[in-house]
Order: C-alpha cells, then structure tokens, then sequence
C-alpha cells in the first residue's frame, strides 16, 4: 500500500506557527471567552480536566498521533518542540493508559514546551504539579507503555472532538481546551478583547441589581415565544 | 395543543418557601446525614459534583427547566429568586454545554440567590470559585449556549434523579446534593439533630476500639444469616 | 448447596500478611515506579481516585466482598485489622452508595487501619480529608447503606479489576491503586529501588536537554519501523 | 423518626387508573408521536431498550421503587396489579442486578400485568423473549437478588429521569419510554391522533420531492437568522 | 465578529464527490477491510450503531454541523443531496435527542440520499427499518428537536470522532463507519481489493488446521521478544 | 528483573481442563441458573454481549491476556485450543479495538475452539454470525491490531471483573457469562439441575395465579420489616 494514503509514520519537521505576538495576546483570555469570540467553535470536549487545580496554557500545538498503550511518538516530537509550544497528542483509539510522566515532561521542558493536552492518560501527576507543568488530559493511570509501534507527529489530528493542525493555538484552563487556527488568531485574539471589554459592563450593572431580561431585552421575545406567567 | 397539558413555557411567581428557620436549621447539618433523617429518600446522582472544594450551600429551591443549549430560561429565573434561593436547574435532555458563568452568578447574588445546582455544564469555574458562589453540576463546560426555547420556572423538576418542587430546601455539600421537601422540612431537621447527637457518642466508643459488631449488636443476626468465621 | 462451592459468608481470621520491612520499603515509592518495577501488573482502573488532594497509603489488604448498598461486612472487617492494615472492599456489582463514612473511618483507625480502596462509594468526605483518613473510591455517594446480606472478608477479591489476596500489599496515591502480592513484594521493592535509582540520572540527562530518541537509542529501531520525516 | 416524612415501606393499594378507551386509544401512537403530542414531556432517558426487537407495550402504571440488588417488592408488587397494569419499577440507586426473570414475568401475566419498565436489570430474557413479554430496562444481567429491605409500591417515583405516578399511561416501543399523566391521558390521545393525520400527508409531499425548506416556509427565518449559502 | 472567522451559518452548494465509479468499487468490501486498507485510519467510534440488524450503506458525503436539540439544518442539508448521497451529521456537543425520524427519511430519500451518519440520537426506527433507511447514529431517542439555531452544511466536521469532509466516501455496516477522503478513494479502494483476494487464500489454510504462528512466520519473533513456554 | 515476578510473557501448555461430562451437563443450563447455584458469585460485567442474537456457549478456558491494540497472543493462544475450549480474552487495559474477525475464527474453530469471551472488541461481525461462531464481547471495533507486544496464555486473568483459570468453564448466553472453577463444577452442576427442577413447579404455580408473597412466605417477614398497606 502506498504511505501517501494515509498519516500514519509520519514526522513533518517544518510547520508554520501562529504569530508569537497573537499568541501572547490569546494567553490573556479564558477559554469560554475565546470560545464564545470565535462563535462557538474548537473546543474540546469536557472530559479534558486539568490534572492539578490551576493549571493553565497558551501555545501552538506540536500534533502527535499515538497509538494505545504505546508512547513511542512522545519521544519523537520531543525533537520537533520548539520554545512556547504545546504538545497535543491523539490517540487513535480510546485509551487511558499512563503515556506521560515526569521524565518526559522534564524533556518537554528542557525543549521548549509549555505544557501538553492529551487524549489519554498521564502519570507521576504529583510530581507534574510539583513542576508546575499544565496537563489536560482524559485520565490519571499508572499504566505504562510500549515502544512498539509508529504514529506520527506533526499531521492533522483529532484530539478530544476537535481538530488540531500544527501550529494551531492551544488555550486551557479550568473550562477546557480550544483550539484557534493559525490563520484566525490575529481575528479571534481581537474579538476575545473586544468580548472581554463588554462584560466588564454589563457585569457592573448586573451587580447592581439589573435583570439580564432588560440589559438584554428580552422581554419582548420571550413573550413572543409564549412564555407565560402564572400565579 | 392545549398548553395545560404540558409544563413548558410556564413562570410560576408566587411559590410557598419553606420556613427560614427551618433552613437554617437544616444548614447546620451534612448531606449525608439529612439523608439518612429523611429515610435515604431525595439525593440526586452521584454524578453532581462541587465545582470547588469546599462548596457547600443551603436554601430555597427555585426551579428551571431548560432546553440542551439554552440558558434562556436562567435569566427568567433570575427574576423570581428572593434571598437565600437557590436555582435548581433541570435539563430535559443530557447536556454538559456550559449554561452558567460570572455574569449569571453576579445577577444571581444581586437578587438574593447563595447558589446553583445545575444537571448540566457551567463555565468561568475559576472566576465563581474566586467569588465563592457555589455550584453543583454534572460537568464543566465551556461551550456557549443560546436563548431561543422556552423551558420553564417554577415546575416540578426532576435534577438528576431527584424531585425538586419550587420552595424545597436544596442541601448540597461535599457529599452531594440532596432535597428536602418544604412539608416535611421541619420533621426533617428535627431528625437530623437527633441523628447527629447520637453520633456524637457512637464516634466517642468506636474511637475507643469498641467494634461496630458489639455496638450495633450485630453478632447475632450475622450468625443467624450463617456467616461463618474461619482460620 | 454445598457452602464450600462458593465464597460468601466466610470471614477468614488468619492470613499472612506481607513482611512489615518489605512494606516499609515499598511505601517510598510511588504506584507508577511499582507497577513497572513488577512488570506492568496489579493495576487498579483508573476510576479509583482519592477522595482528597494528596491521599496516599500504603499497606497490607485485609479484603472485603460486600453486596450492593450494603456495608455489614465492613463491620465484620473491622475486628479482622491489624495495624498497618489497609482494607481492600469490592462489590458483588457495580454500585456507588456510600458504604463508608467518618464513623466506620473512627473505628478502623482505632484498630490499626491505615486506609481504605473500595470499588464503591464513600461519604462524610470531608471528616475524612479532616481525620487524613486516605480513601480510593470509584465514587463518592452519600446513600447509606443497609446491613442485611452476607458478603464475606479475606476471600480472594476482584477490586477495580485487580485479584487481591489478604496479605498482599496495597500502595495508592495520586496516580492510582496498585496490589504487589506478598509473595513478590520483596522481588518488587527491590525493582522498584533500582527502578528509582536509574531515573533520576535520566531525569538529570533529558532535563540537560539530551532527546530520549538519543538516550533511549530509538532512531534506528524508528527508522526500521519505517518513520519518515518530511518538510 | 415519623414514617410519614418518607416514601418507603409503604404500599398504597387504591390507585386511579387511567380511563381503559384512553389507554386503548393511546396504544394506537408510538412513543415519539406521543411525547410531540405532549409537549415534549414525559420521556424517559435513552438507556432504556427493549429487551428484544419488536417489544412494545401501553397500559396503566403500578409503580414500585427497588433497593438495589434486591426484588423484595416485585413480589409485593404483583398482588396490586389489575389486567392491563404495566409495572414500572424505579431503584434508589443505580443497579444492573437481574431484578426479574421469567419466573416474575410468569406471576406478573397470571395477574394481568402486561408488560415491566425498569431502571435496572433483567435476565432469562430468551425466555421472556418467547413468552412475548415486553420489557424494558437499563441492562441485562444475569445477577440474582435478595430479599430483604423494604421499598414501596404505588408511590411516586422518578423512573429513568421521568416521574411516574401510579395510574399514570406507559407507552413504550422501539423509540424508548414515555409517560403521560392519567389528567392529560384523554387530550394526549387526542392530540397525537391529530398529529398522525397531518403526519400523513407531510410523508406524502416530502416522497413527492417537497422539500421541508418549502413545506415549512424555512427560507426566510432561516435567512433572517444569517444562513449563507457559498459556492 | 467576522464571519469568515467561523464555520457556522453556512451552506456551501458545490462539493467535489468521489468519483462514482470508485464508490460503486468501494462499496464491495466491508469497513474492517477499507480500515485496514487505509492503514487504520478514518474510523469513527464505536459508538456508532446501526439501528437496524443488516444496516449498511456507501456514499458520498454531505456533511452537516448540528447544534444540540436542533434538527434546522438536516431540513437544509435535504436540498443539497444528490443521488447517491449521505448525510454525515455531527454535533457541536454529545446530544442523544431524536434528531431524525421517518419523515426526514422520506425527504432524504426522495432527494436522493442513500442513508444518514448522525453523532446524535434518532426516532422512528421501526419505520425506517420498515423503510430500510439506513442509519448509523450514536442513541435511539424520541425526544423531538427545535428549529431555532444555525449550523452548516457542507463545512469539514468531526463526526464520532472522524474527520469528514463534504464528498468523501462513507462506508458503514455492522462493524463500524469508516471515511475514506476523496482523494484517495481510488487507492484505498484497489488496496482493498487487493486485501481481499489475500484474505481468501489465508482463510483456506486457516481453515485447514495451519496456525498463524507459522503462516505468519510469528515464532521467531515471539521468541526474540521473550516468550516463554512452561508446562 | 526477575521474569518470575510478574505473569507476562508465558504461555503455559498444560492445563487441567473441567471434565469433559460436566461440562456437557453444565450446557444444559442457562447463565443466570448457574450464577444462582454457585450461589451468586462468577458473573463477568454486564456489558458483555453476544455479538449476534443467540449466541451462546459452553467449554472450557484457555485464558489469554492482550495488550491493548495487540491481538498477538491470540495467534498463540490458537496453539493451545483443543477441542470444546472457549478461549476467554482479558486485556491490560480497556480497548475497544477488533482484536478478533473471521479469519482467527477460522482458525480457531479449526483448531476445536467453540467461542470466543473478549473483554475488548471484535470486528466482522456478519460474517462471524454467518459462521455461527459465538463470540461475547464488550464492543465491536472495526480497528485493526498489531503484534508487537507481548501478553500471556493460560495465566490466571481477571476478564470482565469475573476471575478466570485456565480449564475452568465457561458458559454465555444472552443473559451473559459466568465462569465455573474446574474444581467445583460437578457440584454446580448438580445444583443448577436441583435449581432448575425446583423451578418448573414454581412456574405452575405462579401461572395458576399464586402470588410469590404466598407460595415464598413473604408475607410475615414484610411486615415484620415493616411494610404497610395504606388505601
């Protein structure tokens, strides 16, 4: 069979990363406001929980696509990180197996990474949080892995529900992973601004007592609806 | 279609609030020891969890029945909350998208309410955390939702697994999540303190060594059922 | 029929716990250093998580069969511990009421417990993390239990997908649950020693920035295995 | 603690059934039919199967609510019964356990039950398959019970996320399980036969090549919410 | 917010197909040999059932982003289907609602789809399975969906898991759904045939009593690996 | 490390099979009557299912343990299968891969397997229904696995939660499976025989409208607990 066909024992070195500038800017906003400025799109789905309270990232995605209980690719893209990026591995079945530790978070590090999102487990998460290196993942297991077989490292992937293309920006927090594409970042990280500069006001005056049915004006479309009130 | 049939698209304004005294009453005990006053009846899912630790709220249940995806009915609801309620959030489908975040908290306490138990997502977990407004749900999420379907306020819901009627006290602590009917809010209270006396004392003798097996009395029936000590 | 067919209603008195030194030893190093150092075998799944951040034990297995919602045999267990005791409870099916809480916690410490692993529910969570009573729970749930059927203790158990004899050692911490037999245990701190010994010179090596592709010496066995690399 | 604050241990045995032509005009519908008819209401969660393809059933509620691992008031439950009953059973927690058989199932028809929905498990289901008795439930399982804590009969329980009254019409095929309240019985029937008539000529419009776009007249709310079409 | 910035709210009416000659080739094997053919990828998750027994289909897709609870865009997708068809429906969250019924099935059909692929719920099963409409989809449920939210159609989605662009060949029968991208459809599709053929031959000797271990020359490497027979 | 420590690796040869009769007596009878007369205890996890409606099986054990992803030792265990043996598959770690199609089938059932129990996934399932070659299963994956990893043959393996041994029997229907030790299986068949006698008599009487609450003296131990009859 032709390995043009598919994405599998591929490493591809030179990716195109979004806009370190971009990606400072990104860093300043959660993920449901960058979600929400994007219009709802790239995010993860909610099984993807931090492994220790806090841990937060922002950074283009080194893509691995791993296959179960085999972290062999790990390994390979830790070749390929470069300063300020994520690893965001897939796997290309449902697998909790412990693929990550601190070994290799200490050689993520010593690379350039910032933290990993990975669709599987980790280990050694104690230490991890001692490091203070952010991981989101399906799962905490102990489980190790083999060496054995080949998956790839800078394809398309998808992670968790959402497509991840290197060079994407990764953002996570205690909301989730999304995903903003290279080429909307510069748009996406303006809309999150812009988002963020509005709720500081409608904020105030929802403290203050106001109904979001009036700040928002909905009274008239609820009725529209049907809704009635009743005693 | 007649609307009577059904209970969609209906804002129930006056409800009859268990007695604060009793809630007050009642906010001195632990959700599992309520449960186990009240005959283990009324405790949702396991699956509703605090959002961060140390949660823990007590209050006067106001209902809503949402749509997957639609938070509209919360800000309907936002308008019926008196001090000390609690928003009870039912979905009428399995949906962890996120239906709540700061600016709704903010609206929230402004009108009275001390928290949130939601058999759906939330989002800002980090921002309802730092203002401690506390919020029990199946999931965090940080997807967006729409205001285009009428759900309900005020109707009997059913929260994850559990009948809630507008004016019952919602208990909800480390533990989970519990109801506790208005009628029998008194009874229920009363229940629980004696329970708690009581296990003042049964802690004192079990820490002593003294075996559950002495103090339960329980040799006896274990015999009769046939256990059978072996060596 | 015949009682011996089956394991139910048995409570076993004498077992033979794993050797004090051999625990000693083992509980210096984490489950994922264990699991590997035995050869990747003993692992509780991964929904067995603390019931508070840092929990961790380790000891020797008293075991425990319960039936759903139903927590007699615990009682029954309680006169079975000995110091330094971790007790190891499945169940007949998968079931997450609260079979354990702060009084059953007060009873067992007072006979020499050191822990508890259910493949159950627990409650009373935060009595718990206050006593530092460490639990591993597939669940937390403040359904309380009753004490009508016979289960029995120290009968061979499946917990969590692990077999567990009486006497085998049991270590969990924030990266799961995982059983050495007492037959091994020795074999097995000794691996888990060497184990330790040898990463914290990797550890120094990749943290240097050296790749495991180099350390390891992957890039031929890569290369045989057919990954190209591409521009 | 008074018996009456909780729901357990009781059996009520007057119940209002639902009027037998409304149940007979009801068993004409299917279940998504019906839950349109309604509102939208009344459905129970998707994990509720059939235990055989072709299962259906429609007739009145006796309901009864389990401990889990334990058919103490199946057995309780089969003298309320009355021709055309369907028995819908509820646990207080979750449980896969094989609640009923064909033994039941055998009690159950004798006394004119004509079908079980229930919140756990079931087995002998070959048998129940060839006996033509309907049921639907959350599992298989072929985990025998006990019988020894008291649940109810003929109270109100919530059933896979629906409440269900006794009384209350159960309808259930291959589309899942639906309840409709005894009160609402005659205009749910009503309503969904005239649901079905305009059904039959929207099937007719849409096979002619129709397109709902245009049966509908979803071109301009769809433009109006901002559709695009591109090439 | 621009809206090029996002992928909801659109319809892109022309697609590129596979070619129809290789669909009609691809449709002779089965999805575990096209998987395989592919080098193991493309494949959605196994979550994804026929509703039917002897469900299957192979088409050309055209793709549809749903929000939860909303069917509006299934409506929009009927007009862009062509002969030969099927409608890839993904999801913006996990949602189990009925999506789709008999009627839609009628309006695919007479536009000229062929079946539907839906990570979401659907109703009407009998009378699809009478119709025999074939569906692939994660959850039978008969809750109804609302029209009230853009998505898009014909916009690249992850289905299941999946990634699934407009004019792909879909494959599904009782192992799975697998996707094969239009470019290589022709390769995958002569790889299969090829898989095919050496299949026969294997199974005859197979079948004959020879073992893997020697058709696939495994001994040596098991052995090399460490394998180890006792008796 | 020393390789006796753990259980990885080895394939042992020679096995005590169950006696040829008892295994033919214990054929007679169905999953959830010998679970009973085991006296409820061997019952693998409920999510074990036929792949095809009736299935079912009984032989004896020749265990394997995979490693996710890796169907290796399955080809080893092909070597091991003598006539009537059922081989029964655990895995280190949940998968859903297809471990297993037609063409180790063919193997297998050349060799003298009757079935195959995997606690991971298998794939062809149409033609595996074709061949009538019963397989239990936890999904149905049509991903394809590699040989690079080695597990074990004839170990003792938790499968499912259930503990199996090399030799023991096992027995599937559509109620699920259960697993009888070599070593008692005389004494379980003759008890499922009693069983089984016991009910036929049960049923004539239960048919005849006797009602459990009689026929099994229920009725003082009810009220005994405390049931009440209210109007």
């Amino acid at each position: 069979m032709n390995m043009s066909m598919n994405n599998l024992g591929i490493v591809k070195r030179s990716i195109v990363r979004a806009d370190r500038a971009v990606v400072a800017k990104l860093a300043q906003f959660g993920v449901a406001t960058i979600h929400e400025a994007m219009g709802r799109v790239g995010l993860m789905k909610t099984y993807m929980r931090p492994i220790y309270a806090g841990a937060n990232l922002c950074g283009t995605a080194v893509t691995v696509l791993l296959q179960p209980g085999d972290n062999w690719m790990l390994h390979v893209a830790a070749e390929q990180v470069q300063e300020g990026d994520v690893v965001v591995a897939a796997c290309t079945t449902d697998n909790d197996d412990g693929f990550f530790g601190d070994l290799l978070a200490t050689s993520f590090r010593a690379r350039g990474a910032i933290g990993l999102v990975i669709d599987g487990g980790v280990r050694d998460v104690k230490d991890l949080a001692a490091m203070k290196f952010p991981v989101f993942s399906r799962a905490i297991g102990a489980r190790g892995t083999v060496k054995a077989t080949l998956g790839s490292v800078n394809i398309s992937v998808v992670c968790a529900g959402a497509m991840v293309n290197p060079g994407d920006v990764v953002i996570a927090d205690d909301d989730g992973v999304v995903v903003v594409p290279a080429a909307i970042a510069q748009q996406a990280a303006d809309a999150a601004q812009a988002r963020e500069a509005n709720e500081a006001d409608k904020r105030k005056r929802l403290a203050a007592g106001e109904l979001g049915l009036d700040m928002y004006k909905m009274r008239e479309p609820l009725a529209r609806a049907g809704l009635k009130y009743i005693d």
